[in-house]
C-alpha cells in the first residue's frame, strides 16, 4: 500500500458531486489522508504527483449493501428460482464456509470493489472478525454487521458476536472500520428478540442494517404471520423512531409504507442488478425520492449479482425507472451518479467524512480515464460516466488517503495470492452440489 | 493489422456456441482466415502460437443493429424525451455531418467494438461510401444499408445511393462487407416506394433492414394513417414472402403480429439498452422465441445506447425478460450469449460463415482474459461471461483470421488519430445545439 502523506492530483477534470457543483479542470492535494485543496492550479510542495490529465476525478463509489463473502460463489447458481437458489445452492455452500474462507472471500470482493472503483460498502454476513481483517488488509472502508436471525433459536450466540464485532472493531483500521447492528430480516426476526435489537441500537445510537420487502414472498408470510406489511411490522417496533437505519431492497412498498419512513434517519439501498437478475421486482425509488427519502445505490452479494461493479449497478437503476415510468427523463445520469456516492455515504451514516470531493472530506476518490474508445468524444461527463463507463475504466484508487490501485494495479493486496486462495476454496465450497 | 497466415491458439477454454456443446479446454487452428481445426491438443507447425492458458475462446459478439457513424453524438443528448432527443439534439447535429465525419465515426465505433469484443455488426445509416472505407480499413466484418426516408419526395437520391452501395461494396474486404437495402421504418416509407424496395429486394435476394414498431407513437401513427399495426403494414406489402428480413427492434408487437412473423427468413434484432433508455418498453422476445423466430441483439447507435459494448447489452436482455416474467429462470446465461452470436449471425444471413466455433466456418473470435477479480472464481463459464464480463475483459479480437486486437492493443487503426479526429469532429457537429 502506497503511504505517500502528501500528493497532489493535476490537471484532472473534477466532478465533487456537491449538488449544483459543474464540472472543472483543476488539481486536489491530499494531505493524511484529508482532501485539503481543491483549486484549479495547485503548485505547492507534495511528496509525489499523479498526472490526472485525460482523467475524471470523482468520490470513490459508495455500495451500500454486499455480502462480500459470497464472492467464492459468483455465478455458481445463476438463472435460478429464488427458493432454489437459496436452499439447494448457496445455503448449503455457506454452511461449509470456514473463517478463513470468508477472509479470502472478502478479499477477493475487495480486489473486485478497488479495481472498479468502489472505496466503501456495507457488509452483512457471518464471520465478522474474517470479514473485518479483510477490510484492514485490502485498505477499503465498511460499515460491518453481524447478520442477525432469530428463527430457531434465541440468536443469543449471533447477538454475542453482533456486540463482540462493534467491541473490538469499530474505528479499526485507522477509522475505516465502522459497526452496525444487523437484525437480517423481518421474516427472519420475530417481535421480541427483534425490539430488543431496536432498542439497544436506539440506546447505544447504533446504526441498524436490515432487508426489507426484498420480495412478493416476503410480504405474503409477513401479512400472514402478522396481518400487516413488512414496513408495518418494522415501524410498529419502533425501528424508524430514533433509530439510523440502512433499509435494503425495499422492493415491494406500498404508498403507506413509504409515508411510514418518511423522516427517518438513514433510507433504502437500491440493488438493482440483484432485483433484475432473481426478477424481484422495480424498487418505487422515484417515489421514495420525492418523498425526501434517501436512496444510495448497493450490489447485493456476489451470488446473486455476479459483480460487485457499482457502474453496472448505476446503469440498471437509471434504465429500470426510465422503463418503469415510460420516461426517458427520470432518474438522469447526475442523479444516478449521486445515489452511489453521497446518498449511499449518508445511508452508512459517514456523509460527514465522504462521498464528495470537499476540502476538509477523507481522501477516498477515483481516476477514470476517459483514453477508451466507449469514452470519447466527451459532450457530457455525467452521461458518459454513468452511461458508458464500467469499473475496468478506474485508473487509480485511494482511500484514506491511501493509493489502493495506480494504473489498474492493485497495491494493497497480493491478486495472485488472492485468486488462488478463492479458486482453491471455491472449489471445496460447491463439491457435489 | 497482423496478417498471418496459420497460427494456434493454444490453452484456452472453449465455448463454441454450438447448442449442445459444453465447455472444454483445447486448441484452435486457423489457416487463411478460416478455423481449420478444433481439439484438445494441436501440435501442427504454425507461423505463430497464441497463449490461450487462462483465457475463454468464443465467438465474436455479432451487433445486429448499428448507427456506427452516430458515435460522434455519444451522450450528447441523454435523458430526453425520444422526440427532443431526435428534433432538437440528433437531427441537427446529423445534418452537419460530413463524408469524412462519418468515416471517423465509423472508426470510432470500430475501435469501440474491436475492443469490446465485437467483430461484426449490421448497420444503417447515411454516406455508405465512407462507413463501407471504415470498414475495410479497421478490418472487421458489416452488413450494410443506406437508410432509405421517404417522406418529402420520392427518395430517388437515396434509392441509387442504396443501389450503388450494394454494387460497389458487397464481397469488398476480403468478403467482409455484405449489403442489405434499408427501408428505414413504416412510418417513413409511404406504400407504393416501400413495395418497390421489398419486390426488388426479393427478385434481387438482397436482405433488407428496417426498424419496426421501437415505440407507441409510431404503432399510433400508423393505426391512423392505414389502420393496421406497423407489422400487418409491412406484411400486407408481401415483406415477409420471400425476403429475407432483419427487423429492429420488435418492442410493440401483437400476439397477432408475432403470428405474421412465424416461418420468416431474419429475425428481430433486440436491443434492450436503447429501448430501456429511451423508455421504449420490453420486447415481447420471450414469445418470439417460443414461436421460433430468431431474435439476435444489437446495441442501436451510441447516440441513444451510450455504448456499444454487446456484453452490456447480454446483461440487459436476460436482466429485461427475468423481470417482466417474474421469473429468473427466463433467457438464462447461455441462451443471451447465443442471441448475441450464432442468433445475431443468421440476422445477417451469414450463420453459416460465423457466429460459432467450427471448423470451416471464417475465423471471427475473441479470447476473454478470466485473471480478473470479477471473473473469479470459475463456477459456470457461461454465467461468468453473461453476467460478470464486460468488453474491457477481451482481450484478442480475431476477423477473418487477422488479428485486430491482441493484448488489448488495438492493431488495425491508429487509436490516437482516431480519437483526435473524432474529438475535433464532434465539437464542431454539436456546437450551438
Amino acid at each position: 500500500m502506497n503511504r505517500r502523506k502528501r500528493f497532489v492530483i493535476k490537471g484532472c477534470q473534477i466532478l465533487t458531486m456537491v449538488q449544483g457543483d459543474k464540472p472543472f479542470v483543476g488539481d486536489l492535494l491530499i494531505e493524511d489522508g484529508y482532501i485539503t485543496r481543491i483549486a484549479a492550479s495547485i503548485d505547492e510542495q507534495a511528496d509525489h504527483v499523479i498526472d490526472g490529465i485525460g482523467k475524471v476525478a470523482m468520490p470513490g463509489l459508495i455500495n451500500a449493501h454486499n455480502h462480500a463473502g459470497m464472492s467464492l460463489l459468483r455465478g455458481f447458481s445463476d438463472d435460478l428460482k429464488l427458493m432454489d437458489w437459496l436452499d439447494k445452492k448457496m445455503l448449503p455452500a455457506e454452511a461449509r464456509m470456514t473463517k478463513e474462507d470468508i477472509y479470502w472471500g472478502t478479499m477477493l470482493s475487495a480486489a473486485e470493489m478497488i479495481a472498479s472503483g468502489t472505496t466503501a460498502f456495507a457488509d452483512m454476513y457471518v464471520q465478522m472478525d474474517a470479514v473485518a481483517q479483510a477490510v484492514v488488509d485490502s485498505g477499503m472502508r465498511a460499515a460491518l454487521t453481524r447478520g442477525l436471525v432469530f428463527l430457531e433459536d434465541d440468536g443469543g450466540q449471533r447477538m454475542k458476536e453482533a456486540l463482540d464485532l462493534i467491541e473490538s472493531w469499530t474505528g479499526a483500521g485507522d477509522g475505516r472500520i465502522t459497526t452496525m447492528l444487523g437484525p437480517h430480516a423481518p421474516y427472519t426476526c420475530p417481535p421480541q428478540p427483534l425490539k430488543e435489537v431496536i432498542d439497544l441500537a436506539r440506546s447505544r445510537k447504533i446504526p441498524i442494517h436490515i432487508h426489507l420487502a426484498e420480495t412478493v414472498e416476503e410480504v405474503e408470510k409477513i401479512r400472514e404471520r402478522y396481518q400487516k406489511t413488512p414496513t408495518e411490522y418494522l415501524h410498529e417496533l419502533g425501528l424508524f423512531a430514533g433509530n439510523h437505519v440502512l433499509l435494503a431492497h425495499g422492493v415491494h412498498l406500498t404508498h403507506a409504507d413509504i409515508k411510514l419512513l418518511c423522516g427517518m434517519s438513514g433510507g433504502v439501498s437500491h440493488n438493482p442488478v440483484s432485483n433484475l437478475k432473481l426478477a424481484c421486482g422495480v424498487a418505487p425509488i422515484r417515489e421514495m425520492i420525492e418523498q425526501g427519502i434517501t436512496v444510495g445505490i448497493g450490489t447485493d452479494g456476489a451470488g446473486s449479482a455476479t459483480t460487485l461493479d457499482m457502474f453496472a449497478e448505476i446503469k440498471a437503476a437509471a434504465w429500470m425507472q426510465k422503463l418503469d415510468a415510460g420516461d426517458p427523463t427520470v432518474l438522469p445520469a447526475e442523479q444516478a451518479l449521486r445515489m452511489a456516492t453521497i446518498e449511499s455515504a449518508k445511508l452508512l451514516r459517514i456523509d460527514s467524512e465522504i462521498g464528495t470531493l470537499e476540502v476538509g472530506k477523507r481522501a477516498d476518490l477515483i481516476l477514470i480515464d476517459l483514453n477508451k474508445p466507449h469514452l470519447q468524444p466527451v459532450h457530457d461527463l455525467y452521461s458518459l460516466i454513468a452511461y458508458s463507463a464500467t469499473g475496468a475504466d478506474v485508473d487509480t484508487t485511494i482511500v484514506n488517503g491511501q493509493i489502493l490501485m495506480q494504473g489498474r494495479q492493485l497495491l494493497s493486496l497480493s491478486w495472485e495470492e488472492t485468486r488462488l486462495e478463492a479458486a482453491k476454496r471455491a472449489k471445496r465450497l460447491v463439491a457435489g452440489l
